[in-house]
Order: structure tokens, then C-alpha cells, then sequence
């Protein structure tokens, strides 16, 4: 275990684009997405559980799923869950978490792991991690840059620079600058330079040393933040929060503390290379629900005994209910059949799911979102 | 109204290409499956109203569907109701009608109409009728060749020769041979051809002169249906039944009547433009659901309130569950959403939906079917 390294797992964000899968009341990262037996947030748990103890574990959630996160992790402290009025981003999540755990460890570092992302090797994760909190101890920002395995354009990327040689990071290097997600053609050419990683969202420093940056680059969030803090856990924690929350700012952590921070040549990116994948839309779904070996179709099947009937298909069957679906000559299809809602669309149009969710709001189709 | 004809409505099939809406136990014609209000074989019997009274409208059917059939068509004669045990094509069904008009009416014409097709314009298909059944007064047996709207390799096609001049039916022709559903390349030129029609299986003929195309062209079966035409209706009716049904050849009356008689030059055809269509998979229910005007989709929804979410998609959503149904990005997809069951299509797959029944059986979905 790491001494003073404490983790935090953000689980903001539905994820619509997984919708009906997930609903606003039953977000993304409280499912089993994957049909394997744990939820995201539950696997992610499982993670980091022999990085740290699990004192030194903590969620920044919204007030609704307070009570699901604490549900599904029997073994998280109550008072490591902290409960947001309303999203406001990461930055604000992530800000408030430093705070609470450096009024705890003053000398902590922290590391934020999202709670509904996939790791299929979680050994090599840990070795990774521990890296990069060996580099957070310089005092920089950590990120973790993932190997690019595609082309990918629903990802930002990160330029790495020079290795750094640090004795217990040997692997780590500066990083030259964050970049949005691209377009196909840029995305391409990261992809392909070797220079380039994918930005996993995944931040390591000592708490002291990120809080600086919100006070250099967010000093309004940053008050903002300390009063909350401030007020935690007392008889004002309430009001506190009531009065301003609602008030700050909603921006990613990326644009507080990363972006500017590499532009000052103060952020380390340490390679990564365990399988992470967003679990960001239907597509993303499809290929880590792997074909079980002699399982003899190209359709894939996710959910309890689920009744497949294919005649020359191919694509994903994501089932909740106990129909039966058959699928006559549709290719790469994703069909995600749940008791009040289907959706049915490709796997080329699933990062468009999100639209569904917006026009079935204006549909006034509040029941099944 | 013409005197003496007889319309007899062959009502078999459960119509394994509309499965799910289509089940065994629901067969197609007694379903409302262009969403209109009535249900095909409804239709059917609504389309022959004007032609002849009651009392010479006649349904063939299994006995299983017996009781639908009467329950959906209370103006029929409970006595012109004909229930077989068990399904033996149409040569048997329109055979045992023709034995058990000729024993009432023996000069009688009788026309045979499928319960589970689709007709735009019902006014201009009496018209046909009425010219059909005066050619029958010739003794020869007249069917109907629909104009040709695309070449279809789905039906069946009728070469016309000369016109004959009857002065009732003045568009009469000769009919010079039956073909079998033609691959694409004859499809297209028989359908450009202006030569070819299709093949609706719209028989009219004298009773008797049909009854002397079995006698010549398939008499085994025509003993068998004269034992059965023979104790229908006395005390003998089950045994007889019993002993003789399981026994008759299953056979279409192309193959009986219309190649034999064709081959003879003693067919008729009668040329008709109805809009006729045989309702044969979705991708004709999707034709038939023409938009409403005003209608802002590509995506046609048949049901009673369709919760219908689309996403730049075009095809047919056929639902009777109350479930919201998004489609993303799916061209031409067929979806049919029951309580039980779900299909996923194209339209260019539509026909292959039985293949999915099949399928289903295999792995014991029977619960489905």
C-alpha cells in the first residue's frame, strides 16, 4: 500500500449515451454495463483496494446516488461519500475532495479515477499508479497517458516530451500540452506519432500542490471550494453549501489545473498500458464484451439468459427483459431492449445516443429517462 | 349483385414472415396489420359485399381459427363457414368450397379470394370481378394478372396472349402459361415486358368446369374431397373427415388447375390494376403504411400512440407494447416491437423473417410463436 495516497472516485454523469440502459435515477457508473457481475463503480472499487486503505478511499457523487454508491460499497466510510447538491464538473468534485483529505493529511496525494470506466488488466494499473504517485511526490501534476489503440476522436490526447528519469518513475515524462478531442485526420496522426496518449482523465499530486493550481487559475472556485470546506461536517454545512454551490463555477479539471499546469512545464505524464476504455457509448460495449470462447455467433449477447434468435447478423443484444429478439440480416447492430424502452441504432451511430435521450425529453418521454 | 357467384375466401397461413405480429395461434388475416381499423380478412370480406349476398360468401380456414373467424365476420353464415383439420393447400381448401357450392347451386361461378391480402382501390376490383366472372360463363377458368409495379421475384406471373373480344369482358385475353416466382434477371424482363402479369391467385371459374380440372388433373384428390363433400353435414361428417383429410395431397391449385388448363388454352386472363399487394413480409407493410400527410419522419409507425424517438433513421416501426422506442442512425430497419417478442430487420431482409421462425423453433421459443 502507498502511504498518504488517497483515492477518489468521481462518479458524476448518467452517461446517456448508454441510455436505456441508463436512466437519470440509475446512472451509468451504479450498472453492471458489462455484463460481468460488478458495477463500474463496484470494479473500480475493487481497483484501488490494494492501493490504499480504505480510510484513505472516498466518492464525490450527487445527493441522489449517495445512498446507491454507499449500497454498493459496504466497505466505503460513510464520511469519505461526499454528497453534491447538483454537477458541477469535475474541477469543483475533484477541488473539494483535496480539500476535505489535505484537512485530513496535510502531506496527502491524491489520485482521481473515474467511476464508470473499464481496466481489463487492473495488476498493470497498480504498478502504473503506483508510478505516478512516486512522481507526484516532485510536486508536479501527474496524468496517465494511455497507449492509443485507435484512432480515436471522443478522446483527448496528451503530446508527450523528454523522460524524466526519476528513480521510482522510471518511466515517467514531461508532458507538453493536453489537446481536445480531435478530428479524424489529427486523431490519425496522434495515434500513429508515438507522441501522443490518450488522456484517461486521470490525475495524481499532492493535495497541496493541485490546490495551488486552483488558486492560481480558478481563484473564485477555489474560494469558493474553501468555504465549503470550511463549513463541512459542522452545523453551517447546510447553508454553506446551499449559498454557494449553486454559484460556482462548472468546468473540467482539465482546464483548472492540467492545461495550464503543462503549460508551465509542471505536469509528468507516466505511461499506461492496462485496457482502459471509457465505456463511453453502445460501440464501446460491444468490444469489451468479448465472444465467450465457442460461442458461435457474431451476435453478442449481454444479460440474464437472454433469447437471441439470429439469422445473419452481427452486433450487440443488450437485454434487461425477457423477450425475445430476433434479428433477421442486420449488421453491426446494437439492439438494447430494457421493460419501458428499445433502442435500436449501429454501432457507427452509437456516440449519437445522446441525441435520442434529448428528443425523447422534448417528447415529454420523462418516464423512461 | 352477380347472380350465382360464389366468393370463397381461403383463410390458411399464419403468415410466418409477419412473426411476431403474426403468431400460430394469431394468424395474419385475422389481424389489422396495416393499422386501418379492419383486419385483412375484414377487409377481404368488406371488398365482396357488393358482389354477392351472404349466403354465398364462404371462408376456408383451419379449425383452430374457426371461432376468430366467425367472431370477426358475424354476417357470415355460420353454415358457409368450412373448417379443416388440418392445413392442405389451396388446391384442397377451394376444391371442398367448389363440392359444397355445386351441391347447393349447381350452375354456380365461384371466385376464390386470399383473406390476407391488401387492395388500394376495392371499386375498380369489382369491376375486374365482374368482367372475370362473365368470362367464366365460357366454362373456361379465369384469373385475374395484376399490372406489374416492380419486378418482384416474390410472386408468381401469368403470360397473356390474345385478346378474346367477349362481349362482357371485353378485356379478356387468353392466358398462355403460369410461371413460378422468377429469379431477378427474368423478373425484370417479364415485368417490362408488357406481356406478363402477376399471379394473385385469383381463380373464377364455373364450379363445375374447376371440378372437371381435378377429376382429369389430380383425381385422387378429387375422391378424397368428394367422400369428404359427400358426409359433410350428416352424422358421417367427423369420421369421414377423420379418415380422409390426412390422406389428401397437399398441393397448390396452380398445379391442379390453372398449368393444366393454361397448357389446354382453357384459361382466362383478365387483366386488373387495384393496387393490389399480398401483404407478404414488412417490407409491404412498409409500402402499404403510406406517410400522413404533414407526417415530419422517414420513419413509418403503425400502433395505437407509437412512443416513437428518431434519430435520423428511416424504416417501419410496427408496435403494440407501449414501450418508447429510439432508433439512431438505422436506415431502412424494420422494427417490431410485442409484448413478448422483438424483431429487428431491414427491409431488404423482410422476406427472411420466417428463416427467424424457424430458428426460433429449433431453440424452443415456442412460447413466442
Amino acid at each position: 500500500m502507498l502511504s498518504r495516497f488517497h483515492a477518489v472516485i468521481p462518479a458524476g454523469g448518467s452517461g446517456t449515451r448508454l441510455w436505456p440502459l441508463s436512466r437519470s435515477g440509475r446512472p451509468k457508473f451504479l450498472l453492471d454495463v458489462l455484463g460481468g457481475g460488478r458495477t463500474l463503480i463496484q470494479e473500480t472499487w475493487d481497483r484501488i483496494e490494494a492501493l490504499t486503505p480504505a480510510e484513505n478511499r472516498w466518492v464525490v457523487t450527487g445527493e441522489a446516488h449517495a445512498d446507491g454508491v454507499a449500497e454498493q460499497l459496504p466497505g466505503l466510510p460513510q464520511e469519505n461519500i461526499i454528497a453534491e447538491p447538483a454537477p458541477r464538473d469535475s474541477a469543483a468534485a475533484i477541488g473539494l475532495a483535496a480539500m476535505l483529505i489535505r484537512r485530513r493529511d496535510p502531506e496527502a496525494i491524491i489520485g482521481s479515477f473515474s467511476a464508470d470506466h473499464s481496466i481489463t488488466n487492473p495488476r498493470e494499473f497498480r504498478r502504473v499508479v503506483t508510478e505516478a504517485v512516486h512522481a507526484a511526490e516532485t510536486g508536479d501534476i501527474v496524468t496517465i497517458g494511455i497507449t492509443p489503440t485507435f484512432p480515436s476522436t471522443a478522446y483527448g490526447y496528451i503530446k508527450t516530451g523528454d523522460r524524466l528519469g526519476l528513480p521510482k518513475a522510471p518511466n515517467a515524462m514531461r508532458a507538453k500540452k493536453f489537446v481536445e478531442k480531435p478530428a479524424a485526420n489529427t486523431a490519425r496522426r496522434y495515434a500513429y506519432s508515438g507522441k501522443y496518449r490518450w488522456n484517461a482523465g486521470m490525475f495524481i499530486a499532492r493535495a497541496d500542490a493541485l490546490l495551488a493550481q486552483y488558486r492560481a487559475f480558478a481563484p473564485e472556485l477555489h474560494a469558493g471550494l474553501s468555504a465549503v470546506a470550511d463549513a463541512w461536517g459542522t452545523e453551517d454545512h447546510e447553508a454553506v453549501l446551499a449559498d454557494v454551490w449553486p454559484g460556482l463555477e462548472s468546468i473540467a479539471i482539465d482546464y483548472v489545473v492540467a492545461e495550464p499546469a503543462a503549460a508551465q512545464g509542471q505536469v509528468i505524464v507516466v505511461p499506461g498500458d492496462f485496457g482502459w476504455d471509457d465505456v463511453g457509448d453502445f460501440a464501446s460495449v460491444a468490444q469489451l464484451r468479448q465472444p465467450i470462447p465457442g460461442e458461435q455467433t457474431s451476435v453478442y449477447a449481454v444479460g440474464d439468459d437472454v433469447r437471441l434468435v439470429d439469422v445473419d447478423s452481427s452486433g450487440l443484444v443488450y437485454s434487461t427483459s425477457d423477450r425475445a429478439i430476433a434479428l433477421v440480416g442486420v449488421e453491426d447492430i446494437v439492439v438494447v431492449d430494457t421493460d419501458d424502452a428499445l433502442l435500436v441504432t449501429r454501432r457507427s451511430s452509437a456516440q449519437r445516443v445522446k441525441e435520442a435521450v434529448k428528443r425523447a425529453k422534448e417528447l415529454g418521454f420523462d418516464d423512461v429517462l
